[in-house]
């Protein structure tokens, strides 16, 4: 069997100028996720960032990916249009994505979602807990019914997001505050999750929970169908090859053979 | 108790451009619906069109309507982006929101969607029949478990839809095809109803039946709490203020009172 | 426009065999919450409990209920089980429920929803945090993002329920669980609302948030449609009289004018 | 890899009294849909019937289960209860389950759905058309975005059950129905999707697309995690042992160390 082929999109911005940050993930934040998921001899993960031209997603580097994961913060409005137009025909085509931590206000993550993606949140470095909600679910194979990061940056409901398909985790913060953690959804013929922990200025990274969690992700989102060729497709289906015989009837607007409005 | 107010908005072109749309709604098909809505004691329905300025959508409309009602086909891509921005902001901050028809490829509702929203199509005037498939939902209110439309336009399955939070109709069409034609979603503090009939051509919104759906899904859209002021605001919950009594701990990136990224 | 008629039921063992819960609770859980309930002018609720004949619910009682509340925990096994199947017909066929706290163990709840209902819990009088997750959600009518309960049993995920219509609530517990506290549900023509906390031993209805969101989740649960006289009923529809002119074909099983296996 | 196990249950009595279901199924219902899964190298099919002793599902078969299939329609009430609760107990557990056709109105099926689970219905051997409406779905792998029953019983909506977590199929008939066909559901840890065709006088399940969407059925609903030993177990977090340190407050119901009320 092939193995699942990924490309781990980073910002790559905090990394190069933040020693804090740089400290943690030398080789940056994108590298030590995909070092991660290269552990899983199922696997082929490589990165792309920002910086790189078409942000290191040019024609061509989607089709070749099954799964994306996708992590950005300070740079979300650096993002080309087209980028994200890309990155989205890709999903409805059958591309797996994964959305981690401040990626909840990344443009493909909220032209997915259609939503205010927001949140509440504290960088103080604080302990949260995540919670097991969907007993079973592959997401969360391997992983006991919660686990903890001591240090990390609190993101607090309400979530606006849709009405998840699944809530896998929900986080508990010693702050106070709760947020839905794991979630997933559809969105044409791919599959999204999104999953909170991640704050650079913490190791959650190097987590082996977390790393199994995204792992569990990656397996969970590729789609082994075939890419859809034109996911936004609205074919005409003709009268005379209707699946029925029916005849014509009434007042027409569109002439034979025409296109519909877009 | 004041009404619910109600803005029917109409792309207006085949009416101005076909004399088979006209003759069939001439005042439109937007008045045609409002018409329909104010027969209702509790909707006081006005109507705004693409031609008019700001599409007849200027800053303040929205906030002083309830519940959008939007027809579009020709004339998608004419819409201007801040409108679309400024009824995406509206339905979040709990607008209420009606789309009807060929509106499935607007750019209001595929922005809430974040879906292609594709479908097949045929202009027959082939019988249509809708099934009610959620007994006793609001928006089926004194309607029997299906109802025909004897001439319509045909929308095909797979939709390309967000699965939906409920599905209330589901439509037979003569020609062998099926559509999920009432759907439901929550999108921020907002309520989004898909609606499939009403094609220019036919005469489906002097339908008794569909007049029902429609002036039931406004009472069902309608959000009687106040809008939100700032639905995509994020709020940093100062660690002084957590809560739970928490002492900041491990490095940070924000420095305190700044806002976060977007 | 005729009141909501609700009725509170109350498993009332406690309230009669433990000090501490009858000092808070003097004419039982059922009855304060009963109490809470008539502030609301457009509500009419009474009781009925588990020692009455037909624990209260005898043929016609549930038929003259809009909304029913159910309370209960020591005594589950004891509540007959025709009584639970009235209760299930009466909600498939429109009626509204609202189950609270320690009922998602009730022989209702555990029949409406298909799941094992199980969950973690811990007695110790932690502060409880609610967190709204579904902004301007008519549960959740003039109510703070959160309120908290001081002192309450704690209840942990995994929560065996089924993935929610929509998660209103979640809970934050001060000994480091979280919980799905409310969450919606469409059973049949009825809907369902699930609401966590009302540990006996603590005033917590006496809350005034708790009232209110008791309160709104009834308007919520209320359906104004006509009861449906035999929600599994499913009849015949014989070829004769099939919307669409068919003709029989094949072999058949069934001899005409028979009913269906059940 | 070790093969997915699979327990096809058969009711068994129509292949028995009926000439023309024997003529069909000669070996039954059951053997014909494990022969197909078995074509399927991946997958170990086997059968049990209503007419074996504990209707061939003893203490230990579903242990052995990964995906149990149903198919039952004369003789749902012939069903033991206590066969009943430890399929339902598997499933909770995470057994995979698919119920076929009829088997809509089995006990088992109802219990884990909390709904009536009705319908309407014709045996008249009409068309049954079959539209994907979830691209790329798992369970629709292989399969064009329709396929045709060409002699079929009708089965029409409203259809009592739960809002689906992902609607797969909707049918389309001759005679002017439509019917969500197939729908999936997590129940606990386990996986359930019901599917509608196989009629018992009809050659349907000796059609390959449907064999193909039954043994799709079988790689989705299959969950490679342990099965959990008990999944309704409600354990107790002792004060003493909290993941956050607390203090016992208030009054108490329990005493140290008491299981809960169930």
């Amino acid at each position: 069997m092939s193995k699942i082929r990924v490309t781990v999109w980073g910002e790559n911005v905090h990394e190069r100028t933040n020693a804090t940050v740089r400290a943690i993930y030398p080789a940056g934040m994108h590298q030590c996720i995909a070092d991660a998921l290269n552990e899983d001899p199922a696997i082929a993960a490589s990165c792309a960032t920002l910086d790189q031209p078409d942000h290191g997603l040019p024609p061509g580097r989607l089709e070749e990916t099954d799964v994306l994961v996708w992590w950005g913060h300070a740079a979300h409005g650096d993002v080309a249009d087209d980028v994200v137009d890309r990155v989205t025909q890709a999903v409805w085509s059958g591309m797996g994505a994964i959305f981690l931590h401040s990626a909840h206000f990344s443009k493909p993550f909220k032209r997915l979602m259609g939503t205010p993606c927001n949140l509440t949140w504290r960088e103080a470095g604080e302990r949260e807990r995540l919670w097991l909600t969907a007993r079973n679910h592959p997401i969360a194979a391997g992983l006991p019914d919660h686990f903890e990061l001591e240090h990390e940056e609190m993101y607090g409901e309400p979530f606006g997001i849709p009405e998840p398909l699944e809530t896998v985790f929900i986080s508990w913060f010693q702050g106070g505050e709760v947020f839905r953690s794991g979630v997933t959804y559809r969105r044409g013929a791919g599959k999204v999750f999104y999953f909170r922990p991640g704050h650079e200025t913490y190791p959650t990274y190097h987590d082996g929970n977390v790393q199994r969690v995204i792992r569990n992700a990656v397996h969970w989102a590729h789609n082994a169908a075939p890419r859809l060729a034109e996911p936004s497709a609205a074919p005409n289906t003709p009268v005379e090859s209707a699946l029925e015989p029916i005849v014509e009837r009434g007042p027409t607007l569109h002439t034979a053979g025409e296109g519909g409005f877009r």
